[in-house]
């Protein structure tokens, strides 16, 4: 099973992780972290796994402030590998973009979109439903990869999975997109069975995703192909695009149109969106506490939780279950898994008192 | 109210402080730190409170790695005025040395003996109860200043309080001391309005309490005489000196002897004993956050409790009540005021594996 011919990674590396402050910063964003304890960033990660499937045809994009630690991370990724946005305008924009660019140079292709800063445990499995996706998004698709679940989160939106496709064992049409559910809506769609997570991750040819896109939003399509043919016009016409993800623009509408299809997949799939997840995602120790940094630092005393450890410190936690405790060199965030989603709430009062610094 | 003539304060500086480790450390133990925000350590704040009563006729027991810091903070005192233990022996030796000198060099000396690391809000309240109690010692008893409890804590020893003194108003004989309680003992004493916290504070002619001690440990009293005779032999002698507290060696005996004399006081003691005394011993804000260095690096969702905050670091804590957070240069304390005194057990964890660097 070798590199797939003209299959083309697309990396959108972008959203700050407000909740997984102190540790995920304006400046140092989620992806450019490694939160697993891998050695490797997220957006290493994400490269890595994806490399077998595409070889060199990787495009990563980012903001403009985050291009040069992304080519460090990436290198020898050739500077041209990542496109710059001029400001966020959402992720239609920044996939769109490659779309359109990927459009030019190689006819043929078919390209996939996946995260930067999302965590595969298992990337075999997660190669397998590629595969699968890029056979089906050859023959005119839009397919998403959609996680299998295994608990009612209310957290993500889901997709409603329906017949499979004939001629493409493991790939379903998609009935419709689902925002995030309810406690109550989501507790029904586990036990339904043909419920997937929505994670993001979308494969197309360049050009049916384009079209698709022309469809709803024509002068959006044009406006991204513009930039591709003339990039002389980025800063002029980015500043026109319409800020919407493109669930909004194009997977929801196409899926009513029968266009869409989805790949059910499980393979260890987070998103890491706060420090409840991450502590789900990191191994714990016979005490109940997970650790990102040096377990040596940390002492624990009838304490359970996740603690993220400074070089400079030691770290003891005493009498507290599930608590949350992350030391960096200027800020220090002490909480509980339960109130993981809250830390936002910090993030926003440091940036309304004008405490940048630190954000 | 004017300096008591021939009064003299004793200061014994001892005391690891393990229960306020981070802030706390063998090389900088309690009494040499700022615990109330006052910008005084506890030592000096101790030393303040004395002086209108006795002058410069101020005496420091230390161990001699503490010498240097203690002359610092005290600056102008004389090197004279502090006495570098070799190696510590308990309250008895370090307070019955301070008397041996005492009485060679004054013969109508009183002499009060105050810990270094309490904290008293009315100074005073403070002062006119050892007015009474220098009044009694004078008159030939062993002294001590009872605490009026406000809780029937039971982390402190009691005293019995009998009848007042002739001729001593506020002053009572003393039946006998008590160790400390179980919580219903404890309950029993608070309601029975005549039992004191023994804080340690004792009033006497130096050569009462050495003859005391003599009573029952007639070698002890003997050599600590001979040490203040000839000072050469300190080094030789005090290797010899018993590790006893001054309670059980002289006060305890003393007591049932009929020689002790108590003046019950209410001036706002507490011995920060650990995070939980130091947390109701500061200010809580509106949130429920007492704050021990600079509130404003402080930011709090839904929690109350203690923090301790570092210059270099800002301190977010989302949704615990009652917790304790200490943030210092390599050490990072998080745990609640119920288990403020299992922070010794990390510390002996910390010691029995040899991390001395953070103790």
């Amino acid at each position: 099973m070798g590199v797939l011919e003209h299959f083309w990674a697309v990396v959108p590396a972008g959203g700050a992780g407000t909740r997984l402050w102190p540790l995920s910063r304006r400046g140092e964003p989620k992806f450019l972290l490694d939160l697993t304890g891998s050695g490797r960033s997220l957006l290493q990660a994400t490269v890595d796994r994806l490399a077998p499937l595409t070889g060199d045809r990787v495009l990563v994009v980012t903001g403009r402030s985050h291009r040069v630690a992304v080519l460090e991370q990436l290198a020898p990724l050739p500077a041209e590998a990542v496109i710059a946005e001029p400001a966020p305008r959402d992720s239609m924009a920044a996939i769109g973009l490659a779309a359109a660019l990927i459009e030019r140079r190689d006819p043929d292709a078919v390209m996939g979109s996946f995260a930067a800063d999302h965590a595969i445990t298992d990337p075999d499995a997660f190669a397998a439903c590629v595969r699968r996706a890029e056979a089906a998004a050859r023959d005119g698709w839009l397919v998403t990869i959609g996680i299998e679940p295994t608990s009612p989160a209310t957290g993500f939106g889901y997709i409603a999975q329906g017949e499979e496709l004939a001629g493409h064992p493991g790939v379903h049409a998609v009935r419709r997109f689902v925002e995030k559910p309810s406690a109550e809506v989501a507790a029904g769609y586990l036990a339904s069975g043909d419920h997937r997570w929505n994670a993001g991750m979308f494969v197309a040819r360049p050009g049916v995703l384009l079209d698709l896109l022309g469809t709803w939003h024509p002068e959006f399509a044009a406006a991204l192909r513009a930039i591709a043919a003339e990039p002389d016009r980025m800063e002029e016409v980015w500043a026109t695009l319409p800020r919407i993800a493109l669930d909004h623009a194009v997977a929801e509408p196409a899926a009513d149109a029968g266009r869409v299809a989805v790949v059910p997949g499980s393979f260890g799939w987070d998103d890491i969106g706060d420090f409840a997840n991450l502590r789900a995602l990191l191994p714990a120790d016979a005490d109940g506490i997970s650790v990102l940094g040096d377990r040596s630092r940390v002492r624990v005393l009838d304490a359970t939780g996740l603690v993220v450890t400074h070089p400079d410190r030691l770290v003891a936690v005493v009498g507290l279950a599930d608590v949350v405790v992350v030391d960096t060199g200027d800020a220090l965030l002490v909480t509980t898994t339960a109130r993981a989603q809250d830390v936002k709430a910090i993030v926003e009062s440091l940036t309304a008192s004008g405490d940048l610094d630190v954000t």
